[in-house]
C-alpha cells in the first residue's frame, strides 16, 4: 500500500511529537511541515523529511497531500478545519477544537457533515494501558460499570505566559480527563467542580485554580471523580479505576524500570514515574495517529470525532461555571450547547 | 494499677466487640452486661464475665463501675449519656450520637460541659495504619496536605430491616469517612454529594443509595474526594490517599496474608481482603478502648469527643442535602447546626 | 476444658515468650517457671503466673503439671527430654535437640518410643504465612512442586558470645530452613552448601561463615535453594517461592504498615519490614503452643517431632560438611546419622 | 555520520531479530543478508532491505559491507568469525561461540589480537533493567554486592531437535545467566550444579535435564545463586537480586500491561508476562546492537567479548562436571581452560 503523505500545520512541541510520529510509522510519511516560524518547519523538515512553506494554504493545495495534523495554536484550529473540509483534506486536529464553544458550534454542521474524516486529538484514548482497561471491562470482567476515578496530576505548572492563555485548567489539562471519563461513559448529563488555588501565586494571579476535583454523573447514574493538579513531586501522576459490579480495575503509574530498592530507610521502593506526557503517552500518540490513517483510508477506527472534542469542551465549561456557582450544572452533550 | 471497671450496654454485634475488647485489654475488666434481651447478655457475661442486668439504671448505680459503653441502638444513645453525665460515669458511646442533629444540639451544652468524659466510637481514627498515616503527614513527609481521597466500600448491604433504620448512607456509612477526613482535615465548610441506587431495588425502595460520590472543602481549600459503594466483590475496600506539596502517602488495604500466586491465566494474585470491618478494624477497636481508658483516667488522648460526634452528623446531613439538590451545602462545624 | 498447666524451664529470651504465649492462649496456663537465675523465673512469674524454682525436678515431680516447656540452654535438653519421658509429662523443647548428633541419636530410641508426645519447637512451621502457602501447594494450586526458594536473613548477627556456642550458621540460623524446606518435601537425598566470611571479622574468627548458600535435592529430584546471611540493612528478611508445574506461589515480607510513600526521590516506598524474629513470628509461636496442646490432649496436631529435630540436624551436619570439603553430601535422614 | 552497513549471515528466527534492529536503529542499515535457504534471506530482504547471497565469501568480499552480523547455526561461528578477521571486518557473532571448548581455545589467541572488534551477542546486558540495576550497585546503593541471586525460567522446552543439538541445558540456557552473573561478579572462581528432570521426558530422553540449579562463588566469596527451569506456567521468569552490605535491590519480571483486576477470587492481579525472549529483550538486541556500532567506530562500548563468551562456555562446562559428578568445579577464567 502507497504510504500517506502528511501535511504537518504547526511545528512547535507538539507539532514535533506528530512529526516524529509520521517519520516513524511505516504507512506513514512527512510530506510538508507548515509553520510561521519556517525556522521551526525547517528543523522538523531535516529531521522527519517534508517540504517547509509558512503558508498553510500551501498545504491544502499541494497536489500530493492525503492528510494534514493540525498542531498550531488554538485559536487557528476552526480556521485550519474548515479549510480541510472545503479542500476535501482529512485532518487531525490538536484538542482543545476552540476555547470558545461558540466557535465549535458555529463549525458543528459543516465539520459533522463533511465527506472527509475530522478527528479530535485526544491521544490518551490510545494508550495501550487506558485501551486494554477498556477491552477488560467490555468483556465483562467487572460486570457493569459503576464509579470510575481518574487521578490527573502534571508533574508541575507550564509557564506563565502559557497558562495565561489556556483557558484554565478545566480546558487545558482536565480536558483530557473529560474525554477519557467519556471513553468509558460516554453520555454525562451533570457536573460538579471545585477549583483552589493552593501553591502558586501566578495560577491565582491569572484567576486559574492549581488544584480541581471535578464529579460528572453518567446517564445511568454512574459516578465519576476526577482529581487533578498542577503538581506532583513524584512525577506525572495518571491513574484510573473502574469499579464495577462484579469487582475493579485499575491502570497504575508507568515506570521505565523494574527495578526495586531495599534499604535502611525504606522497601520496595522504585524510581519516580515517567515525568511527563510526552514520554508516559509516547505510544499514544502513535496509536493515535496510525488510527487516523485508517480512518483516512476509510476504515473502521477508534478516533474521537469533531463531538468528542465539543463534548470535552462542554464539559470544562460547566465545570468552571460550577466551580464559580457552587451548583450542580447539567449538561445535554447531544444538545445545544 | 487497679483495672478499670466497665460496665457494657448492649450485647448485640457490635457490643459483643467491645466485650472482647475490654476482655483483652489488660487494664480493663467487665463488670456488668446489659441488655434488653438477657439471653444476649448472658451469652457476653458466659464469654467475658460480667453481671448481667436488663436494666441500664442498674449500671448507672452500681458501685463497682468506672466506665461505661454504649453499645445499644441509636434512639437510645443520648439519654444513656445523659443518665452517664448524671451518674458522673465516662462513657464510650458508638456512633452515631443520634440520627437527629436537633436532638444532638439538645444535649450538646450538656455534654461539652460534664465533668466526665465523654468519647464516641470513631474506632477508625485508631486504625493503626491510618493512625501512621497522621503521623507521616504531619512529620512532613508530603508537605501541605492539599487533597485526600478516601474510598470505602463495604462487602455487600446490610439486611434490608438495618438499612431501613440506619439513618442512609450518608449516616450510616459515609459517617466513618467524614469523621477519617476531619482526622485529617478537621475543619471542613463545604459539602457536596451525589447518591445514586446502581444495582439495590430494595435500597432503591428505602429511596436511600448504594453509591455515592462526596466532595468535602476545607476551610484552607484543601479537598476532600470520598467514594462510596454498598458492595465490592473483591471485598471491605478501605483505602486512604493524602497528597502534598511534596508527596503523596497511601494506606492500601489490608490483607490475611502475604502469599501470592503466579499461573497461567494471571500473576501475583493475592487472595480478596480482609472482607469485614470487624476484622478489617479489630485492633482499632482495641485501641479505641485504651485511649479511652486514657480519658477515664484524666490522661492526654486521642478520643473522639461529643463534637466530633456531632460534626460527622452535620457533614452527613450536608451530603444528604446536597445530593437531594444539586448545590454545594456550607457547612459551619462549630456554629450551630 | 480444664486449662492445661504448663511448667516452663528456662525464663530467658526464649523462654519469656514462651512464658507469654502460654498466659495468651486461653486453654493454657503457667503453673512453673524453673531457671536456675530465680530472679529471671521471678519476673516471668511475676508478668505471666507460676510458681519460681531454681530446680526442674520440682517441675517434672510436681502434681499440678500437665505438660511442660524446655527453653533453658542447648546443652540440657536431652538431659531434660529424658526427665520428661520418665515422669511421663509431654514436653516441647526449643530447638536445636543437641549440637551433637551422637547425642541425639543415643535418646532417639526413646524418645520416639515414649508413650508422651516430644514437640521440637520450630516455631516457623506455624507461621500463618508459611502455613497457607502450604495449603494452596496442598491444593493443587502449582501443580507438582520442583523447585523451592528460601531467602533468610538476620537483622545482625548475635552477640560473640552467642555466636561462640551457637554451634555455627547452619546449626543456629539455616537450621530452621532446613525445617522450612522439610515441612514442604520431607525426604532430603543430599546436600550441597557453600559459606563465606564476607563482612564480620568476629564471624571469621570463630571460624565460622555470616553468608552461606545450601542447595538441598529431595528424593524426587525436587531442588530447594537457601540463601542465608547474618545481616540484612532493610530488616528480617523471610521469603519463600514454591515453583511448580502449574505456577509459582510467594511468601513476602510482613511488614507493620499498609502505608506507602511517593516523593520526589522515589515511589511506593514501605517502611522496613518487621525487624526481628520475635515480631515476625510472634503468631508463630502462639499457634505451636496451641498445636502442642493437642498433641498433650492425643488430638492430631502439626507439631514438628523428635525425628523433624534431628533431620534438621542432620542436614546442618552435612551442609557444615559439605562447605568444609566443597563436596556435595549424601544423607539418609531416615537411617543411622 | 554515514549510515554502518551491515552484512547479516544467517536469516533465521535470530537473524530475523537483528535484520529488524539494522532496519530500526538509525546509524544502520541492512546491505546484505546471507543464507543456505536463500528464501529466508529473501524474506528477511524484502522486509528490511540488503542484497541477497547464499555464500557467506559474497558478504565478507563485498565492498559496501561495514560491519557484519553472525546468527547462522552455532558450529559456524569460529569458521565464520575467522573469515571476518582475515577480511579485516568487525563481527558480532551470536552466542555460544562454539559448543566446544577447544575449539574456542584455538582460535582465541588469533580472536583477542584481532585487529578489528570481535562481540559475542549477550544482549541481555543491554537489558535497561540490568543495566540499570548495575549502574544502581556502581552508585553505592547496595554497598558492598555479597550475594546474587539469578531466577530464569523458560515459557516451555524448545522442539526436540532443537533441544537434540543445543549443548544441553548449561551451555543453551544457564549460559546467559552466566554472562548476566559476570557482568556483575566478573571473576567466577567455583561452580557447583545440580540437574534434575521433572517434566519432560523427551528431554530425559536426550540425557539433558530440564531443571538445574547452580551456586557460583566469586572471586571475593561473593555467592551467586542461578535457579533455572525450561518450563513456567505463567510466563518467561527473568529475575535478578542483587544483595549487599547496605541493601537489595531486585529486578521484577516486565509486565505489558499495568491494568490489574480485583475480583470475588484474586485481588492485584496482574496478566502473566511478556512470554518470550523476542519481547522480554528487544529492547536489549537494540541497544546490543547500537554498542556494537560503537565498538566498530573504535569507541568505547560495552559489548561482550571473545573472552566473555569462552568464560560463559567455561562455567557451562564445569556447571555441566559438577551436576554429573556431585562436586563442586574450581574454575581458572583467564588461564587455559
Amino acid at each position: 500500500m502507497d504510504k500517506l503523505r502528511i501535511g504537518l500545520i504547526g511545528a512547535g512541541r507538539i507539532g514535533r511529537v506528530h512529526a516524529e510520529c509520521v517519520a516513524t510509522l511505516p504507512g506513514t510519511t512527512l510530506q510538508w511541515v507548515c509553520d510561521r516560524d519556517t525556522e521551526s518547519a525547517t528543523r522538523v523538515s531535516r529531521a522527519q523529511g517534508g517540504r517547509v512553506t509558512a503558508n498553510p494554504r500551501d498545504v491544502f493545495e499541494a497536489p500530493d497531500v492525503d492528510a494534514i495534523i493540525i498542531a498550531s495554536s488554538t485559536p487557528t484550529h476552526v480556521d485550519l478545519l474548515q479549510l480541510a473540509v472545503e479542500a476535501g483534506v482529512p485532518a487531525l486536529c490538536e484538542k482543545p477544537v476552540d476555547l470558545d464553544i461558540a466557535r465549535v458550534d458555529e463549525f458543528r454542521q459543516q465539520a459533522t457533515s463533511a465527506a472527509v474524516p475530522i478527528a479530535i486529538g485526544f491521544n490518551r484514548r490510545f494508550d495501550p494501558h487506558f485501551a486494554y482497561l477498556r477491552e477488560r471491562i467490555a468483556s465483562g470482567d467487572i460486570g457493569s460499570l459503576e464509579q470510575l476515578s481518574i487521578t490527573s496530576r502534571d508533574l508541575k505548572p507550564g509557564a506563565t505566559e502559557y497558562l495565561a492563555t489556556s483557558g484554565g485548567i478545566f480546558k487545558d489539562l482536565t480536558i483530557h480527563d473529560f474525554d477519557t471519563a467519556r471513553s468509558f461513559i460516554p453520555s454525562i448529563v451533570e457536573v460538579f467542580a471545585r477549583g483552589a488555588t493552593l501553591f502558586s501565586r501566578s495560577i491565582a494571579n491569572l484567576d486559574d485554580y492549581d488544584t480541581a476535583s471535578v464529579l460528572l454523573i453518567g446517564a445511568a447514574g454512574e459516578q465519576v471523580s476526577i482529581t487533578n493538579s498542577r503538581h506532583a513531586a513524584y512525577g506525572f501522576d495518571q491513574r484510573v479505576e473502574a469499579f464495577g459490579s462484579e469487582g475493579l480495575l485499575t491502570v497504575g503509574n508507568v515506570s521505565d524500570t523494574s527495578v526495586r530498592h531495599w534499604s535502611a530507610t525504606s522497601v520496595e521502593a522504585l524510581q519516580p514515574y515517567q515525568n511527563f506526557f510526552l514520554e508516559r503517552y509516547s505510544q499514544s500518540y502513535l496509536l493515535q495517529l496510525s488510527e487516523f490513517a485508517k480512518a483516512v483510508r476509510g476504515e473502521p477506527n477508534r478516533c474521537a470525532g469533531y463531538d468528542d472534542g465539543r463534548a470535552a469542551l462542554m464539559l470544562a465549561n460547566a465545570a468552571d461555571r460550577s466551580a464559580r456557582t457552587g451548583q450542580a450544572v447539567s449538561v445535554d452533550l447531544d444538545g445545544m450547547a
